[in-house]
């Protein structure tokens, strides 16, 4: 192993350079030997190298030195594994000393030399040495520079390069095991024992005769992904001084107002345009070129990827793929798919100023500006003035729904991330920050008051800011969604892949519409309790549940019935003949109640009866735990007619669907089942409507049950359940609450605090937990598919649009997940992620 | 197969008779004859043949009677396999016509015949012919009966024996059959084809010269169980006269005040007492006797089991065994565990009245009586003047732990078997009703109003029935418990039998003596938070939720630690060395918060901040399902300072109690978990603590640290866990909610309805669910024992009294089952159960 013996390589197209062992930056730097681009000569240190340098070995810098030949200047860059785990800063034009400037005198000038000796005593001193930096701030004249050093240090500054050289070695190797420097890569995803690798590099004077600077240059806009030069060139100047300074800047490109690098070097332009060329092509990859120019010449000293937002992320790799630079597959690996989120909501431009006033949970994301207004009533009514507003309330009630229909976005005190404000908004796609609990809201007077004291009155122009959690005051910039032509290219090349399918949440219209624009395979959950809260659908909801008897119950729902249907013909319409899952009635009841006085006074008025009386039946049907309380299947068990309202209306919109010309199977789903009887009572309730429904109107039709998997019971059992029902949905979002004992709601509190400290590895609520949940989710497909080989098996939950999750799930057997819309491309990556990632495992 | 094909057999000391073929009184009467004891002739009808009839078969009477000889009068009764499953009345003096009535006239006079042959024409119309009861009422001239049922049926009484036999049969076998009779049987537990057998016997005639008569007879009192004579003799009486007649109707002993049938015909009382021996020995049971005197013979119709109360059931058992009549194993297995509870509380005597005025859920049994109290400061005041109270309240508050140590028994309108106050009677011991939903409380006024408008007044007398879930107006007669020396030899008996250990709940003095008296082998779960809610540690506990800082924190738990210490010590002390488990704090915070405005009002004050502050940090703790929200080792991990004060006052307090000659060596168990690392740092910091203690104090001790598995993630992961615990406590009352995804306090609403419609098949929160709790449990133990062959493994919850549920523990392999001190007893009987029908399927 004689190869992992020597200390540094010179890098040259042949070395024995890796990521590994080297650092990105090092290999990156031999790919650019390799394209024969002018990169000054460079020696590689590796890992192991610098980390024996930290524990006090000594490197023989003489002969490192000795390859950039007789008294050469050197600097030295760090290079880890991944660039964004940070580093020293680059130390340059060491080898500098009194004999060195005394020739640059000679050949450049005092000034120059001056400078250059300058700076490295400064840097020096700071970095190396660790002497205090206001000695060494400023353009003090180099003598008073180097005396400054003398008197810290009490030695004169040292004039061997080796020494200097070896001193800069140390010092960068230490910095980088210190305790701050490791924390704060690991924060950043960096192993513990990360490696850091140095470069070496013989200087490129950007100081001197002729033409001479430095400076970096990229080819696309870093935010739109678009083809655009862009960069910063400064004359005379070394390193990244041009991102710096401001005197002697330069336009890369011919300008109108000013000089620029095209017209003064255009030799070196042209050279620069077409390494960057070079760089895409054959690197693969936009990046960003740090140049030097030493009287005329151009040299390249590092190219690093370009930093970028998501949907220039997207723009460039769709692109590079287009062009066959890069294949489908690397276009559609190179996508974080929830970096897709950032492409299909507004966002506030990053490059704006914020001045947040109140600072929440991150509910549902995107973002809108409004006028603030404080009820439902002053949203809709803002609305109808076609003014955008902000909804903000204490938390929201399900009368609150229209208002948050007619509001651009919702700020909620109280809540969590599955809240009645977070769940609508996300339905809605409507930006939304919950649980704000650092303002005081005094809705009475039209006012909000800011933990800082400032004071905020309806009206008042704010901005929601749905994917940071934050609320902030005016109107901002704005960058428009970005579903354009490149997200529809990657997601067509996602979907051809095969894998799961990806379904969407719906429960209205305007959801149904979301997911087929998104590309939805079908509706996997529609939830029907959305339909009794609108308007006076709510009044008729409440007369239902204030019926003493079964056929005052009737009677009321009767009532829901033509709306329900109308409700179901218009997403089957929608839908134009893809699947459509409608999950039965699920919420408590008493979630249909008003929480306060005057909706009280209200509901009592509207039903006639006395408020005592409705105190008394609200009282009645509160619950300690709502979550495991009377819900689910269990109404449906104990109330059957409301299932059966229910059942009716779906085959009733079905024969009307049928007879528009949209044919349609619904899928009836039951949630919150725990045991197989359960299912068998509401599957002969169903079936005894459909039949009633048939010989009432002659017309055939054909639909599905199934079952809603979310308490670690009824995966236990699903080998019973499956054999009554035609498809299982795991409801992983309830499941896990139910696994860990965890409200969600509830855990906002101090999911933070617990992951942080490890207690969790990861939220399970963001990331499936595959060591609990997910072996009951692996336990419910085993059982279910004994008993039932053809029983189609979907999860439903937040889980969908995690790549990890959906590995899982797709190597799980599960056929679809169903997601809310605006996390269906999201999810469609994610699986496309998977079947790759699973190819590639199988291939190597 | 010969054997089955008659139709009817004589009962003879050999003839085939089987309780499965003609039921238990057939056998009964053949195991009498068998004795020797003065059984009249008798013939037994199969199941079969009886379905047959029933069917229209016709039995060869005239066959059947011949058995009997020239013209006998038969009476036939019904066998079933079970006597609690009923069947149709006995029917006497079969035969009678008008030629026998002219000889009976003869031999015994005219009022004799008539009135056998009246009452066989009575029956027969009224249960045979099934003509109308009101036609054949009263004691009307024989003539007139028969007049009457030849007016209501066109023909004259039937004369023919053969043909009255076949009627009787006929009817009695189609009774049976009826949906009513059927439904009847089914809800005491009778498979759906459960058969009926038939005993046609000679009449013995209670009736006629010298002394006659018929009577019952028993040897023990049905109530206590102790050795008395009673029953009821009636002369010139035929069956069951005696129990509803009043005229002649003699003392069966000598009595002053009247004569007895021992005076009038000794020999015959002699026989029965012999009769009565013999019975007890050889049927090894108490027997009530049926008996008739015929002109001074005895005649033994009939014996069956004396029905009996709890208490007596264990006395008899218990008596038969010493006497060496039965094995202890059968006295043990003879007692439903259950039934034990009544013999630990006071009862309400059966035998009084009942005026309910409240009806809810039974949470605590026993019974109590006292004054009405509508605050715990009232039910204080009441125990200062030693007046017994009943503690009325909405619902309890952590406030009114007081108040109910103060009260003998408690009521409340809220609240389900989980709720607060029942959770505390029942670890008080104390007779509990919650869910009283039926009436309505104005305690402002000191009112108490019924659901049929009466009003109760402060002050007014009531009873308690923790056992049935009743509120009683007055002051009822009361049984005594019944802790007796029968009960104490019966658990001793169970507890030689080995099988899993059992300790018992207790987290006060009070409850950890109780654990004693009633055998318990130690402290299975000590619930520490309890003891933060008594007076001054209440406001200090408070104290504690509101500091901002964790030194404020810290400053307010000191004060809290010597109290802690304090009740350990006192638990440790009157454990004397046996093992006491201690759980960490548990609950979340807002239980320590008051609900009320004056309650918030009167915290503010004692805390010196602004109600408003105090309002707002309450909302904030507030949580939307607190079952599964902040608190258990979530509480732990956050603010490590409440456990470390835990830990410290467990170790000293071992200290403390070791230097008083108690060795203890303390278990500590931490709760809600539901990932390893909690354990893991939980562990550290108690560890760090127990080596702080010992350097402190230099003392030595030792402890065990476990892990309560109330989520079914921790059981699915119990082998993780396990590498980290001494010891694992299944908690199962949490367990089953989340695994059901169901609130206890929340199913109690429909827990009925579900049960009875077969949704559960049990409710799953008194009989452990096996399918699917129960293949966690299973899970969770195979997987610990895997990662820790000696973990000592443990259920705590409701489950341990069933004895389903236990025999199930422990075919797992569960060590100990903890439970109330009160099912103590209940738990070790289950479990003797358990060993010996498992010995006896082995056998088997």
């Amino acid at each position: 192993m004689l190869r992992e013996m020597a200390e540094f390589h010179e890098i040259t197209q042949t070395a024995p350079i890796t990521v590994a062992e080297h650092g990105g930056r090092a290999k990156c730097l031999q790919r650019l030997v390799r394209l024969d681009l002018p990169v000054p000569q460079t020696v590689a240190i590796s890992f192991d190298t610098v980390h024996q340098i930290a524990a006090g070995h000594r490197l023989d810098t003489d002969a490192l030195l000795a390859v950039f030949g007789e008294a050469p200047l050197v600097s030295v860059r760090p290079s880890s594994e991944d660039p964004d785990w940070g580093g020293p800063g680059a130390i340059l034009n060491i080898g500098m000393n009194d004999d060195r400037h005394a020739e640059l005198v000679k050949t450049q000038g005092q000034d120059v030399a001056d400078r250059l000796y300058r700076r490295f005593v400064q840097t020096f001193a700071i970095h190396v040495a660790r002497l205090d930096p206001d000695m060494f701030d400023g353009q003090k004249p180099l003598a008073e520079v180097l005396d400054a050093y003398e008197d810290e240090t009490d030695e004169a500054f040292p004039q061997d390069p080796g020494y200097q050289l070896h001193m800069v070695l140390r010092s960068m190797a230490r910095a980088w095991e210190g305790t701050t420097a490791r924390l704060l890569r690991q924060a950043k995803g960096a192993p513990a024992d990360a490696g850091l690798g140095l470069i070496v590099q013989r200087m490129a004077f950007g100081i001197g005769a002729e033409e001479s600077g430095s400076g970096v240059i990229q080819f696309v806009d870093p935010t739109t992904g678009l083809p655009q030069i862009t960069g910063r060139y400064m004359s005379q100047s070394q390193g990244r001084d041009a991102l710096a300074g401001d005197g002697g800047v330069l336009y890369l490109t011919r300008d109108p107002r000013g000089p620029s690098l095209e017209e003064q070097c255009d030799t070196a332009f042209k050279e620069l345009i077409e390494a960057g060329k070079v760089c895409r092509t054959k690197l693969r990859e936009e990046m960003q070129i740090e140049f030097t120019i030493e009287a005329g010449h151009l040299h390249i000293l590092d190219a690093v990827r370009v930093q970028r937002s998501s949907r220039a992320s997207v723009r460039i790799a769709v692109e590079l793929a287009r062009e066959g630079v890069i294949s489908k597959e690397e276009a559609l690996l190179r996508i974080e798919p929830r970096a897709l989120s950032e492409l299909m909501h507004s966002q506030v431009d990053p490059r704006g100023k914020r001045d947040r006033f109140a600072r929440g949970i991150a509910a549902s994301p995107g973002a809108a500006s409004g006028k603030l207004v404080f009820s439902s009533a002053a949203a809709q009514a803002s609305a109808a003035r076609d003014e955008a507003c902000v909804l903000v309330r204490q938390e929201t009630q399900p009368e609150d729904i229209r208002g948050m229909h007619a509001a651009n976005a919702v700020l909620t005190v109280r809540g969590g991330v599955t809240s009645h404000a977070a769940v609508i908004a996300r339905g809605l796609g409507l930006p939304c920050v919950v649980g704000a609990s650092d303002i005081t809201l005094r809705s009475r007077d039209g006012v909000l008051v800011t933990a800082d004291g400032r004071t905020l009155n309806e009206g008042d122009l704010v901005t929601i800011d749905g994917g940071t959690g934050e609320a902030l005051m005016g109107e901002v910039e704005m960058l428009p969604p970005a579903v354009d032509d490149c997200f529809s290219a990657l997601l067509s090349w996602a979907e051809e892949l095969g894998g799961m399918k990806v379904r969407a949440n719906a429960d209205t219209p305007d959801d149904a519409r979301t997911a087929r624009r998104f590309g939805a395979d079908g509706i996997g959950l529609c939830r029907t309790e959305h339909m009794f809260f609108e308007g006076d659908r709510l009044t008729v909801m409440r007369e239902t549940i204030f019926a003493d008897e079964e056929t005052d119950r009737r009677a009321a729902l009767d009532q829901l019935l033509p709306m329900q249907r109308e409700d179901f013909v218009r997403l089957f319409q929608i839908m134009e003949g893809l699947p459509v899952c409608i999950r039965l009635f699920d919420p408590p009841l008493h979630e249909f109640m008003p929480r306060d006085r005057s909706g009280i006074r209200a509901m009592a008025e509207a039903l006639d009866l006395p408020i005592s009386q409705v105190t008394r039946r609200i009282e009645a049907l509160s619950e300690f735990n709502p979550m495991l309380g009377m819900r689910g299947v269990r109404l449906g068990v104990l109330f059957p007619e409301i299932y059966e309202m229910q059942a009716r209306a779906i085959f009733e919109a079905t024969i009307e669907a049928g007879e528009r010309g949209r044919l349609v199977e619904p899928e009836i789903m039951i949630p919150l089942v725990s045991a197989m009887r359960e299912v068998e009572l509401v599957k002969n309730s169903v079936d005894a409507i459909a039949v009633a429904v048939h010989n009432q109107t002659g017309a055939e039709f054909k639909y599905k049950l199934g079952v809603m998997v979310e308490t670690p019971r009824a995966a236990l059992r699903a080998g019973d359940i499956a054999s009554h029902a035609a498809f299982l949905s795991f409801g992983t979002n309830d499941l896990t609450q139910m696994t860990y004992g965890l409200s969600r709601d509830d855990a906002g509190r101090f999911m933070g605090a617990y992951v942080q400290q490890g207690v969790y590895p990861e939220d399970p609520f963001h990331t499936l937990d595959l060591d609990g949940v997910g072996e009951l989710l692996l336990i419910g497909v085993q059982r279910a598919r004994e008993a039932q080989k053809d029983v189609v098996i979907s999860i439903c939950g937040e889980h969908g649009g995690n790549p990890e999750s959906i590995a899982f799930c797709q190597d799980a057997g599960v056929d679809y997940v169903s997601c809310s819309p605006f996390r269906v491309p999201i999810a469609r990556l994610a699986i496309a992620h998977a079947v790759l990632r699973k190819a590639h495992g199988a291939a190597a």
